[in-house]
Order: structure tokens, then sequence, then C-alpha cells
């Protein structure tokens, strides 16, 4: 279990995300209130974009629990961007607490985080390695499934790029890429379930995932706040118009703030915001 | 707050205490029963005596979760000695996470370490530091109470030590320093209660205090089991002839395992090991 | 032996100063040419001014080389600042390379930086401390002489900043903090030569110190850079208007890039950068 | 460029190898003599064996450099072994420090290391990754080309472990690796030499390989020391009965002492320690 969270919006700093809120991110890495455990200690990531010096985000990660990083706190304070991600890591039992198996994920002007897991990953991995092009392959510098995917996504994206623009080509090869990673195992005679909160973005518009395989009860968690921006004053974070507003988006695995108007992301479903920062929910088929 | 684990007796591994009991270390650095918080987190350490090579403690200490260091998985399970001690921290809000604040200190043949706080620390640190010889000032490397402690017990048992065999003079002067540090307080006029569970050993003896200041209710916990040997069979740890037997002695911020005979230490005394591994356990004056 | 450098004036990245130019603070962390060894490769800082949120600067420090520290890459990139400080380390035999013990320092609105040592430190860390505020005192967290010389200049800047606007308190007080190590030296009969190339900044001016205790042949390197704008263009490097030119200063160990203008601090002499960015360089004595 | 050092024998400490020799491997990471460069700090690792309790090497590696990590003085302080693996890295240019890159690589009873490169492995890798099994494959945790030769020795050894016994097998393996990945240089039409001084043991025995592709100057230096023991008395290490004892082999980067006896292993050529810890030096065909 990861929690995550992604906004699109008009300029906050990470704090915002991270520290302030009374179910941050950082609350969530020691004490989260939805995740199958409680506990995210096993590194964190964010990442962030500064469109007037470069098209690809900014990375930040780390080993060490996000409670307890000093870097961390000192540039969530100071880091303001109109597209922030930010993820906290429960690592898998048995796969290595390394930088590079932290997310988010960067390649390009792409940034990509996720929440849950490939079903018998250890029987797919192979299988999935087989699929990709050697540029995407050649991404891979850990060993989770969580990075097979994303160079999944950059293979379907590239694909599904030409003839669609940009922000669609991204929701449409983040769906393909869950369909392909199921179908595979079915292929290979895998039962166990995925579980694919998945977020991709490219600073300007994003697709955000609440998936799980068929037949299986619970989807991680995974909530949508609209309005017109995200405020903290004093220890108290709310969404400006939340609801009626538009422009700003939160997608985040618990609600962080108390305010009104957090919605549950219906199960099999996907979260597109656009250019215009308009949001749309979309259905998955579940396989 | 913190757990920590000692153990004195024939050779065992270090696995035997952080890793294989049900309750093991590592176990508490995530999940512990006892504790005011469940989470410790925040770096760990182990220490252990090679008699055959030198009378100093070998020292293996990380700011990362117990949890998740493959180092201290490696190191534990091959690393066998007759006196060991494991620490897992939790640190307090506002001190740093460095690999030298974490536990156990250890200077020429001691080890020392702490589960607990000094009360009002940052009004009394100035105080202890000019209480401090020369030589105990200048071992202090970080900013912990912890680490003042220590070098306030290095001068008690220098001064001691000339007219006590060295085991007795250890447990005299980890007394003296609460004395002191307590005395302190009240001059200083401070009145947030201590929580000293203190631990030291030269490898061979050692002494261990659960004491908490006057009008408190509730000390930290720790428990002692004693027996021929302490061991470890498929995931079954259990202490051989516990409470008959005499020559394996542990003790622990709570049972790592659940066979019988861990017994609670009572608040405000000391359990003193001697050089035959006799067990006594004194009072200590709550001020 | 360490490596520096400080840079006031128009925003620049911080890969401007620590990746982009030929000595690079990065190439300088594994090949310097003029200090007394090439090697800088235990742990480096960087510190950067936001004064739109906040007078306190950043900081970002780690303890592996900055050669290999890819959150440094990913920071350096896109982090922009009117006022920057980066320093890369080379630990004195026997310290710790903690991260507490990484320059810069900060406090307040205060960053700090050292090249060189105080001589005699051990004999002389407890004197140091005695003479220190009891505020001062608790802001240090670590071990090294570089942090006590830090307290040492709080409190002098807390007497003399009554009398005087804050910039040249600020430089009244790091030289009365020289004046004052060195007088303790010889009160204690410390002979060692202390070298204090030293930088404090308010993110609005700066003082900089090239000091070497008297009898002694040679000081660390120090250079002054200034003209109208740094600028790095396709890995080429220079300070736009140097020497004629007003506005931007770049005070560092050593020369980062070719260009002409570079000139050498004289020893025994402190550059001072008003909240005009206008340079003056006056005389220390030396002890 | 990296250094390693391999050593089986009667029992020593780690710091006979580490910290000790006037030429040791702590040495060669800030100053090596025969490297293409002096510095390999881009982390370390040490693995040993102790069959008392596992057939399976203990391993202990991080990514600060290998002089100003105190584990590693601790550990090879107390550590005792008789067979032992040491190396330290400098990273390739775009490759990652974690953890999960640095040697030695450890899979069930062998560990392995590798100072060199595959020529051309960013074309190769996929193509290397076709050829595995399954369960070869899934051991790669990392992106380096060395963790890719692991994976093809494992297998190579599965194959010729069946008519072999343990210990020639790992020799044929080995050379097989080398053949392998050479010929597939070819099918790729791969020009880029390889350098692959290779080390695996598996406590017991070890083959090293020192090895240049086909018309190329200058292969990576390799040495080879045997006795009947290696000593460190007062900083002062040697050969006890260099050339005409056997019972203790040193393989190393680079002589670690200034005794006697260290011999160049010749240019693609491989050295064999059998279960008897006598050495042969068989020929390599470079391809």
């Amino acid at each position: 279990m990861c929690r995550f969270v992604l906004y699109l919006g008009p300029e906050i700093t990470v704090s915002s995300l991270v520290t302030e809120p009374v179910n941050s991110l950082i609350h969530q890495s020691f004490h989260s209130h939805e995740g199958t455990e409680p506990l995210n200690g096993d590194g964190f990531g964010i990442a962030w974009y500064v469109p007037a010096i470069s098209e690809e985000p900014a990375l930040f990660k780390d080993i060490t629990p996000a409670w307890n990083n000093l870097n961390l706190l000192n540039l969530a304070r100071v880091t303001r961007s109109s597209c922030l991600l930010a993820h906290v890591r429960a690592a898998s039992p048995g796969l290595p607490v390394i930088q590079l198996n932290c997310h988010p994920f960067v390649e390009g002007p792409f940034a990509f985080m996720h929440n849950g897991k490939v079903g018998g990953f250890p029987s797919l991995r192979r299988l999935l390695a087989n699929r990709l092009s050697d540029s995407a392959f050649n991404t891979i510098s850990g060993s989770t499934d969580s990075e097979y995917l994303f160079a999944l996504f950059l293979d379907n994206f590239r694909r599904l790029n030409e003839e669609n623009d940009g922000c669609a080509a991204m929701a449409e090869a983040l769906a393909a890429s869950i369909t392909e990673v199921e179908q595979l195992k079915k292929e290979a005679g895998v039962d166990e379930p995925s579980t694919l909160n998945l977020a991709v973005t490219d600073g300007r518009g994003a697709a955000v995932s609440r998936y799980i395989s068929r037949g299986v009860e619970r989807a991680n968690s995974l909530y949508l706040h609209t309005g017109t921006g995200y405020t903290c004053r004093a220890g108290h974070c709310l969404m400006e118009a939340a609801e009626t507003g538009r422009g700003a988006v939160l997608i985040a695995s618990e609600p962080l703030s108390e305010d009104e108007g957090w919605h549950a992301v219906p199960p099999n479903s996907m979260v597109i915001t656009g250019r215009d920062l308009q949001v749309t929910t979309v259905s998955l088929d579940s396989r």
C-alpha cells in the first residue's frame, strides 16, 4: 500500500499537500486512515513542474520516511508549482527500499505514480519485458511492477499520440496499459487480482485510474476534489468554491482536509483532467 | 519513545533478538505493544562485543527504519555474541534523525542506550554541559538528552571506579547520574518529569534502570527474563530453564516472545547483572 | 578542506554555480584545483532565499558526494534565487560525516559556511561553549568547529545589531567572532593556526572573510567576481560587464569559469556586500 | 572503474583488506594507483562467509564513499572470515548510485563482483535479458551490466554443474559467460571493447578473470598473491611464506601491501582457486 496526491491548478506550495493539511501526505506516511495498513514509511517522492525552465518535471526522492526528512520539509516550504505530485511508499514485502524504487517515476515530460500492485508480478515480469520497446525497456532502473507499468504506458503513449492530442492520448494510453497487463495475466494463467490506482501527468493535464480486477471487492481508495484553488491558512486547508468552481484539481488516496467536497472516485473508473482543467470521469472495464 | 533490548549469556545471533521472535525488535519498530506510540521508525542501532578481538563493542547504526534495512537483516543473520544490545528509535519532535543521534552510544568498553526523556532538557542542556569534564564533554557528537546522560555516566564511573570493582561502579554510576540530573532539574526549577529507562554494559555485566520522576504515574515498560539460554527455532523463541536457570539474561522494553517468565521490572528500580550473570534488582529513589 | 561559493544578484539557477561552469562546485567536489587536497566528497549543501515566501533560507544537505546526488542535480536545474550558497565538504579526520555537520548552517535569516578550521578546536570546544548564550548554545546540533563559530557569530550579531543596520552588524559580528576565537586560543595557549574563510548572508547582503592566523604562510584560496549578471549558455559561463558593472557578486573558493575578472581576495581581509550590492574589501587583523 | 579484492585462507579480519594495508581498499577508494581514475567514491560493499551458520554469504553495502562510513570501520574491525570480498565503486556515467547497484552481488552460495564494463551494454541489455532463464532474470534488481553478467553466470553454472564438481563448474561458467557476452556483441554489431575483471566465489573456491576484448591494449589491472597467511601488525601487512607457501590467496585490482610476491595476472587469463586452495592460472580466449 502506498498513498499519493496529484494537484493541478493555480500555483501552491508543496507544503499545502505534504505538511499543512490535517491529513497531509506526511500524516498519511505514519497514520493513513484508509490504507490497508496505516504505515507508509518506506521512502517518498515529490515531483513538480517549472514550465518557465523546462517541460521535464523536477524530482526529489529519498528512502527515509517522509515524516523525518528535513530536506523534504525545507523544499515543501518554499517550492511552488501549478502541477505537483507526492507519494509515500509502503514497500511490497521482499522488494528493496531504494531510491529508484520510490515514486514518482519521470521520463521526458511525464511523471507517474502507483498505489497498489500487479497481481502475480514475478510470473509476469519477463512477459512484460518482452512486450516493451528497447527504449521503454531501457528506462527501467529498478525492479518494481510500477516501473514496468510506466514503461508500458510510455510505449502505448507513443503509439496513440500520433492520432490524438497529448491529453487524450495520455488517458487512452493509461487505460490501454491496464487492459494489456490484465490481458497478459489471463494468458499467463495468473489469478491474483491487481489494484491499479495509477496517476500520470505531463504537467498540464492528467489521468488517474481507480482500478481493481474483476470479482474482487475493495478497490484502493481514491478521492477527487475540485474548485478554484486550494489554500492553507494557519493549518486550515480548503478548496475554494468547492464543487461549483473550476480550475483547481486534487486527486488523492485520502481526503487531505476536512472541508466538504471530497468525492470518492467510483471503482474501475478514470479521472481525466484536460488542458483546460475540466474534469471528466470515465468507466474502465474490469477484467 | 523508543524500544530496546539487552542480552547477556551464551552466544546467540543478533537475529534471535532483532528478527526471529514474534515481538522482535523489528516488529516493535513498526508495531510496538506497550509504547506510548506504536511506531519506532526513526533509525536503529545494534552493538555487540567480540571479546577475542577487542573490549570495545562493535556498532552498527542507520537512520532508516529497522524494518527495511537490508544490511541489518544480513548482519543479524550471521553475527553472534555473548553480549548484544539493540535499539529502535522514535525521535523526539524537533530532534533530527541523524546517525549520531541513534542509540546505542559507545565509548571505550561501554555501550549505552535510553528509552524516555530528560524532562525540560532544553533548559538543562547548558547546565549539564557545565558539569561535565572536558573529556566527557568532547565525547558528545549530537544534541540529544541521551548523549548528555551517557557523558554524565562516564564521569561518574571514572570517579566511582577507583573504589569499586567495575561492575558495581557501573551500577552506582548509573544511579548517581539519575540522581544528578533530577537534582539539577530541581535547582533549575524544571517541573517536567523524566523517564529514564537506561541500559549500560561493558560486555560482561550490565545495569538497567526503570525510572520515572516522583508523582508521575506510568513508567516506560521494562521486562526481565532469565534462564540458561535463549533459543529460536523455526520462529519460536524461548528462554530455556526460565526462572530456575541462570546464565542468560534478557532485559527488554517489551517481552519478545510468548513464553512464560517475562517479569515486569518494578518502577524506580535497577536490574544489575554481575560478572557471574547473577541478577539482582535494587530500588532507585524517585526524586 | 572544503570549497564554497556565494552568489548575490539577479536570479540565477543553482545549476549556474553547481553543475554548469567548467570548474563548477560539483567539479570541485572531485577535482578541486586550489584546495590542499583535490577531493571534497564528504557531503554537500545548498541554501537559497525565496523572499516572496520567507526571510528564512531553504536548505538542502546530504552526506553523499555532490557528484552523484540525483536530487541535487534535479534541484539545481529548476531552482532559481537571487541569493545562493553552495558548499562541498572534506571532513576533518575523525569528524563524522553526518547531515548536520554539512554546511551551510542556517538560523533565522542567516546562512553560514566555513572553509578551514579553528586551530586546536578540541581544546577550545568547551571554552567556546562557555562563552555562548543559552540560545546560541542550543542551536548547535553537531560537533564541528564551524557550528560553534556560527553560534559565536549569532551572539555577536545580536549584540552589535542594536547600534548598526543589519548589514554592517553582520560584517562586524563576523570580524568580532574571528577576533574572539583567536583571542581565546591565546588565553588557552593554543598554537595551531586557524584558517577561517567564513561566509555569512541574510539573503540581501553578505560578509566573507579570508583569514589565516599570524605567521602562517598560505591562506585558503578565495576569489571575488563582480558585474551585472552571471550567465551560463551551453556550458559556457561568464560574468557580464565583469569589473565595470555592478549588481551581481560571486565569492568563491576557486574561479568557477574561465572568463576574466576573478580576483584573489587578499589574505586577512573581508569582502562586504551591502544591501545595494556594492562590494567593499576591508582588512582583518591577523592575530 | 572500480577496485576489488578477494581473499581465501585462514580467518582474517575484514580490516586486513579494507583499512590496514598501506594501499587498503579504503585507500584505493580515494587514491587508487592503477585505475584509469584515482577515485572510487560511489559506494562500496563487502561480503563474507560464516560457514558455521550458513552457506550463503553475508553482505554489507552502502552508497556513501568507503572512506567515511563508520559502520564499515566498525564491521571491518571485528568481522573475521576465511572468505572475504570487498569492492569500491566508480559508477559509470549516467548510472545511478544506489545500494543495489553496488557490488558484490550475492545469490544462493555465490558472491560476485566486477571491475570494468560490457562494451555497448545499452544495446545489449535486452538481448541479454532474452537469454536468461526466468529465475535468473528475476534475480536482477538494478540496471547494471554487472548484474546481468552475474545472472548469465548463474544460468551457466546450473547447466555446467550437472557434469562437474562445483569448483570446476564455477570456473567454466565464468569463462562461458565471458564468451557468451562477447559473442552476443558480435551478433549485435557492437564494436566497443569489454573489460571483464570478474570474481566469483562460493566461499570455498573462486574464479577470477582478467579479460579484455581482442585488439584492445590495456586490460584493467589484477594481481595475485599467495602464501600461508596474510597478517597485519601495526599497519604493516604481508603474506607469510609468500610464493613458497600455500593455503592463503589474495586476488586484488592492486597490490594492497608493499611486500614481495604480488604478481600481475596475465591479460586474458583466469585464476582458479580450488577447494584445496591450490591456485592455477588458465588462458581465456580474447574475442
